[in-house]
Order: C-alpha cells, then structure tokens, then sequence
C-alpha cells in the first residue's frame, strides 16, 4: 500500500494522467488523490478498450490482474501482453499490484505483467529494465499487521522509490522486515497456503450458496475464482448502493459500495462482498439481512 | 519521521510558507522538500528573532527544542514561551520535535512547549486544543528498528494527520506498536535511561577531550548537554566543510557537514560530530583524523 504512495510521489504532480484498472482499489484512489492527477478509468471488462489510446500521455496505469479489489476478477493473459504492449508504446509505467495472485482456489493463473514483460528482455545478465512495477505483500498471505511488502522494477524507479521513502518515513521496521526474511526462509508462505485456500475456498463457496438464495431476484454476480470479494451489481439501475450501504447498516450487515472504488465516485449499482473473514453461518446470516436492506429500500422506490 | 512527512501532507501546498529552527534536522528538510513550500530560517540562537514575524502566515513552525539535531543546543524557557505565544498570534501550529528529550546528561529540563502551551487551556475537561504539535519517539530511546512514534496535538490535527496516515500506509504494523505498548507498560523507557545517559554522557565527554586536544585550533564549538552531538564552526571562515566532508572520507572519518542542515544549502561553515555511537578510543582517533584531514584541507588553501 505504501508503495502506491510513493509511485505517486515518484511519478505524479498536479493534474498528471494516470490511467487505472476500473473499478479502483480505494486504498489507491486514496493515495493518489491528495496529487489530484487527472484519473482515466480502463474497464479491461470490455471487448473494445484501446490500450494505447488509454495509456498514452499517462505517467502510469494501475492494474490488479489477479483477482482485483473489489471485482475478484482475473485479467486474462492477452489482456495483460496487451497491457505490456501498451506500456512500451507509449512509455508509461505499468503498475501491476498483486496482494491476491496466492489466492486462486481453481487453479493456476496466467502468469504476470511482470513475467511477461521479462520475456522481451534482453539476456545480457543485467538487471529488469522493463516497464512494469510489481507490488508484493505478504497482507493477504500471511498477516496484513506486518506492513511489509516489496517493488520489482527497474533499477532507475527502485533508486526514485528508495529516496521518496528515505523522505516519508526513512525505513520500514528492522524488526518486521527480519521477520519477513525468516518468513521466506522457512517457506511459510507455500505451507500456510494450502490452508488458506481451503478456508477461503469453502467460504466463497458458502457465500455464492447463499447468495443464490436469499439475492438472486436483486443482483447479478461473478464466479470469482480466488482473491477476497464477490462484486455484484444490482439489477434495478434504480438501487442506489451508497442508499443500501446506510440501510444494511441498520440492518447490521456491511457491505462496500461501488462508488468508493469509482475515481469519478459516481458508480453506485455495485456492492463489494468479502467472503474470508466470516465463517459460513455468519455469511448466511450476513446475506439474509442484505436481502431484507434491499428489500426495504426497493420498497421505498415504488 | 514520518509524522513530518504527514505534516506536510495535511498543512503545505507549493509555495506555501513555513518557518524552521536553523539549523534544520536534514530528514525534515527532505520530507518537506518534494512539496516545494517557502522556507524560512528561525535563529533561535540571536537575541533579536522576532517570533511573530518568524511565523507571519507561515503553515507552522519547526522546532527540535531539546538537543537539536544537527547542534545539540536546548532552547531556554523563556524562547519557548516565546514561541507558544508567537503561534498563539499568528495561528501557525508550532511543531515541536522531541526526539532527544530523554538524553539530558547534566540535570532537568525546562518545561516542553506542548506543556506551556497547555498550561493557558481552559480546565474543562475536554482534551488538549493548543497550537503545539508534539512528536515523540522511541528511536533514541529504546531502539529506532521499531520505527514506532506518536503525535500529541488538539483533536482536528490528530484526525487530519490519521486520514492522511492512512493514504499513506494504512497504519503501523500491530506488532511493533503492541511492542510499544508492552515497552510503556513494563518501564523500561525509564529502567533503560540512566544506563543510557551513563553510556552517552560518558562518550561525550570523551569526544569533548579528545576535539579540545586535537581541533582546538580550527574549531569553536559550545558544549552539549544533551542529545547526540556536538556542533562545531570553523575559525577559519575559507574552510568549506562540503570539502572538508570529502578530505574526511580519503581519511577515514566521517562528519555531517552544515550545508545539509540549511533549508538554503548555504551554510558551509560547520559540521556535526555524533558521540554516541563510538567508544571513546574510537572517538579520539576520530578526531585525529578529522584534525588530519582540516590540516590538509586549509594546507591547500595557502
């Protein structure tokens, strides 16, 4: 997270493009909102996106291809050599950040921006040149409190982030970062995995079970096949989410509205629904409420 | 440090005023460097600063009053109260740095700004509302691995600064500020401090005697009674200590020249000498060393 911070102080004065993966990770939006950049959204959903067009005079554009907060969605491989393709033609950076690619619950993944960029590198033992910025965390596959996480790039914007940290807080913790590395060591990662993805998998599963219960008449969703999240959107295009956020509240339930992962903040027919935290029970239980807040506030609509 | 950083965020914008002690810890020169704002130097040493102009729509006021970073001098009460009541007119915050608080080797302190400033708050019950925003650490005292400091201000500071932190990087692991907690709780701030100052005190000391025997002809310096360092200028005014700083390194010792302390890079005269991290014999080769290495430098000069 605090490497998308840094991007923007490396990369981003006031009213720069940048181009992002819609919808858009809040923590992102967050981060990048204080250098009010000019943000154009990418909807890599769509068949007619022009990847060119979309990146050119864009200092970066930020994708999360694996599973991505909020849509769970995975970016297909030609998407991504496009992405790539892309970055090379019109220079811009490309930020591919990837809390998620560990948590695929149905198999393997296409490989990464990064991996596909390396392709056209040349093998003269020097180090990656290219034009992606990979962000790895260790939140998601071992515990989000170590606030520790890495950038492979090319070594002119390691040196460019090495400095905008000095400046913001010097140096992540010794401590968390020998933790990190004994971590590795160990193989901790590879052998809490198997673990997570079962409990994940089994809950995502319990949560779509229940949603075709108690929410098919309301929404529409995807089969997310790894990450965190289902995203759903509301069949009724009158269903203002950010209402149904307020009335979920009251009914105890709380679900992510899309309009926070919206740059333009104006999307407000999707939810975000987290699948790992809660148990199958509460997930049943968290559904059933979201149906009744839906229900009320359809009535209110007439 | 990266309380600084978050200062900035929340309070300048380009151009904007903001007035420093001078000289400037150089990590909150490179924080507030990236967002171009207008320095001003405040010399806290002369006996004509006028505070209320120092500060005159200036954001805030920068000051490390115990044992600065880079000349170790302690701010006397009264410019403190000067201080405090020059915030209170203009309606700059006055940003006070307390990382070397805990390191008074020679007897007690005068009372922090933060706790002047409290002392003119109306006795309501409600929580501190003053001008004064106070930075602590445990980097000097315990350990700076931890990275782990805190902000004591009124309550919309704290709720500026937390937004901001959270664009930033969420938060601070859990570990190591539950680490904190444990360190309060268990005093060892307060069973660690007098093995510290017995430590430090001595070594400076060491550092004082050794620079009386070998630099006393090329340098003035005022004694420390606190912190990490001793502060020294030049006789010779043709000394740079930008070249001095390189001679030093072809000799083997290392000083911090002034000019990185001087939000205008001008000020060449000085360097900075740390006594706390080397045992005394270490010290006085040291300063053999810098003695070789000033002879050689002034050699060139004729």
């Amino acid at each position: 997270m605090q490497a998308l911070d840094l991007i923007g102080k490396v990369l981003l004065n006031e009213g720069d493009t940048m181009a992002g993966q819609f919808p858009t990770y809040l923590g992102a939006l967050d981060s990048w909102r204080p250098r009010r950049p000019h943000f154009r959204n990418m909807n890599l959903q769509t068949n007619d996106l022009d990847f060119v067009a979309a990146m050119t005079d864009a200092k970066f554009a930020y994708t999360v291809p694996n599973f991505s907060n909020p849509t769970g969605r995975l970016v297909p491989e030609q998407t991504r050599r496009e992405l790539v393709a892309a970055a090379r033609q019109t220079g811009a950076w490309l930020v591919e950040d990837d809390p998620y690619g560990g948590l695929s619950y149905d198999g393997p993944i296409p490989p990464s921006a990064l991996e596909i960029s390396a392709e056209d590198e040349p093998d003269d033992g020097r180090p990656y040149g290219g034009p992606v910025i990979y962000l790895g965390t260790l939140s998601k596959m071992v515990a989000p409190g170590l606030r520790v996480g890495w950038v492979i790039a090319a070594p002119e914007m390691i040196a460019a982030l090495t400095t905008a940290k000095q400046g913001s807080d010097l140096c992540t913790s010794g401590l968390t970062q020998r933790m990190t590395c004994k971590i590795f060591e160990a193989g901790l990662i590879e052998s809490m995995n198997p673990v997570m993805l079962r409990l994940y998998g089994g809950r995502r599963d319990a949560l779509l079970a229940a949603m075709d219960r108690h929410l098919a008449d309301f929404f529409d969703w995807q089969f997310p096949e790894g990450g965190m999240f289902v995203w759903a959107s509301a069949k009724d295009e009158r269903l203002n989410t950010d209402a149904l956020f307020k009335v979920g509240l009251e009914e105890l339930v709380c679900v992510t509205p899309s309009s926070v992962f919206d740059s333009q903040e104006e999307f407000r027919r999707g939810i975000r629904l987290n699948f790992t935290i809660n148990d199958a029970d509460r997930l049943e239980e968290a559904v059933i409420r979201l149906a009744r807040a839906t229900r009320r506030l359809l009535a209110t609509l007439g």
